[in-house]
């Protein structure tokens, strides 16, 4: 047996996948998708500066281990100082480091069930103890989060806001409110990948300073970089420099450092991306309704959209869209299944939504 | 204290960088390098293929966490299959995985006093106890290495070849003829990442499925994409299944997927810069000669050169290469720690380090 070298821990992982790629599922179909609604992604894409920027940085040069002229713009950008931010390769990266330095075998972390497997996955690579609490009305619950990490001692809780999969937002204040109750044992990772396309007030009014929690931010959602593979966190000093004792130091895509600075320096363009990420929402809900359907409050690039029955129901609106060339995805676990989650897309990606949505609802009934 | 929740691994990790970028030292000097010659990087780049294909690809989209057409293409270009490929965010990043997926705390690791520095990063980030043996006559030693591992019970053994940092290399049929005293509770590693630029004998002669090795590979030298960060590893299908465990699925840049893919199907350009490199190594060579210095024979993109002295003078030679703009490196232990390690740069780079040198050993010989 090959693999009676791997450690206990690595042997009693399963080989999984977060999520099956879209290019699997057309390789598996046959055929591209016409809509590419699933992950979402921004289809508007990046700013023709990062575009640029991307396109002549010389590849054959390692990039900046520190991604020092990155970290001093995100610094400005957001009021702190650089000993503040690290840069990774994507959030997924940054949670893995994150969940490597603090979670050892057996001990134990706090999300909601249904939250992002890709944490989920990490706490598991590292044999951390993952305890979940339920949505509350279709929103993670603070509350909840923070006494079961007192409950059961968590070293961790994962919190996203604006969440995903459902779409919906706390504000800020609220929950700062909330971590008067979170344990001294316990850091808070608040996963704001969509935190850019939410209203003002849902950042958290909290210092980068503040050694309770540590933020995850992205270039992969508004900004439009989900290629590039940029994230960065953001705080205390003490605990961005313990990064540096387990990161891919020569991680970083050069062209990737590049673009997400030219990006960043284009704060004009994010405010048109996301005006049209707005516009596509609104569109997503008219479509929802014009067919019966129920969309739920969004602060993010996605709608989430309560199909109105069961699970299976649901599932069969997925795989009719599936089917006629619509790539959307249904990452909940129960009751949140019911729903379906369908990112923002161009008019004519929702146009060919719009176009298949009444023929798949009424299979969807008739099976 | 913010980091009383790390591990007590983590919290034993010193915050260290296996390399310090020349950007840092850019940063340090308050000017930039004339010559970047210290990263064992191709300054001839990438193929122009490989360049429009970055360019073009679609960054708003995840790459496909299958890599599936590049590991495609690599298995007919290896005569392999694609079960025998994991693709991942370059040499460094898949050591990182197969090192967290075999060492537990303790197990031991061997490897060659002075050999890469990022992988026994990797074994102490996985808590692994690292034991070397000496370089013989300026070789990495596959048959003490392998003594070595039987007498530790080693479970992952590490040699490079091309070797860097010294360039020396082994043939192919060598190593495996040695790997008969390979113990059978040890796997090997071994880095290829140079070793497009070395004789054709350099390779090994074992197929894909042999349990007993992984082979790593990159299209970071030869392929000129440092930046982009794409490598892969070569091993048994069990093995490479494995790596699904616990690696950053969606981690891989989707334009360096693309660029990667553009440039292995362009072997005619491959075959020039590899004829780049070799001119450039011979120019190396005789600048060396001129200065009285010795070049050690190279089978890699750099030349590391004996300086004739101690350690105190080849960092003096370092330093004054470095005070004048030139970059270079001198990452060895004793007793290569004589040497400084020159890669292969452009007709001006090299002019530059021409230029240079006569000054430099004038100054260090005096200090």
């Amino acid at each position: 047996m090959t693999n009676a070298r791997l450690t206990p821990l690595a042997q009693s992982l399963p080989a999984t996948v977060p999520f099956v790629g879209p290019e699997t599922q057309e390789r598996a179909r046959g055929a591209a998708f016409d809509a590419r609604l699933g992950a979402n992604e921004n289809v508007f894409g990046p700013s023709p500066r990062a575009i640029e920027a991307m396109a002549v940085e010389g590849q054959w040069m390692y990039g900046d281990p520190e991604s020092h002229d990155l970290r001093i713009a995100l610094a400005a950008h957001h009021g702190c100082r650089p000993d503040n931010i690290v840069v990774g390769e994507g959030i997924d990266g940054l949670l893995g480091y994150l969940v490597r330095l603090i979670v050892g075998q057996d001990d134990a972390v706090v999300t909601s069930a249904g939250a992002y497997p890709t944490f989920n996955y990490h706490v598991a690579g590292f044999g951390g103890a993952l305890h979940t609490v339920p949505y509350v009305d279709d929103f993670e619950d603070p509350a909840s989060l923070f006494a079961k990490a007192a409950e059961v001692g968590a070293k961790l809780v994962y919190l996203a806001n604006p969440d995903n999969p459902m779409g919906t937002y706390h504000k800020g204040a609220d929950i700062a409110a909330a971590m008067e109750s979170l344990p001294a044992g316990s850091l808070l990772i608040l996963d704001e990948a969509y935190v850019e396309c939410a209203p003002d007030d849902a950042t958290l009014p909290l210092s980068a300073e503040d050694p309770r929690v540590i933020r995850m931010r992205t270039f992969s959602k508004a900004y439009g970089m989900a290629g590039a593979r940029v994230g960065y966190a953001i705080g205390h000093p003490d605990l961005i420099l313990a990064f540096n004792k387990v990161r891919n130091h020569f991680g970083m895509n050069r062209a990737a450092q590049a673009g997400a600075l030219a990006a960043l320096n284009d704060q004009p363009y994010l405010e048109t991306v996301l005006s049209q990420i707005a516009d596509a929402r609104t569109r997503i809900f008219e479509i929802a309704k014009a067919n019966g359907l129920t969309p739920l409050p969004s602060a993010a690039n996605f709608v989430t959209i309560d199909c109105g029955k069961d699970a299976e129901f649901a599932k069969a609106v997925l795989d009719g869209l599936i089917a006629r060339g619509i790539f959307v995805r249904m990452p909940f676990v129960a009751p949140q299944n019911r729903c379906i989650r369908i990112s923002c897309g161009t008019d004519e990606m929702l146009g060919a939504l719009a176009m298949a949505l009444p023929d798949v609802l009424a299979d969807a009934k008739k099976s």
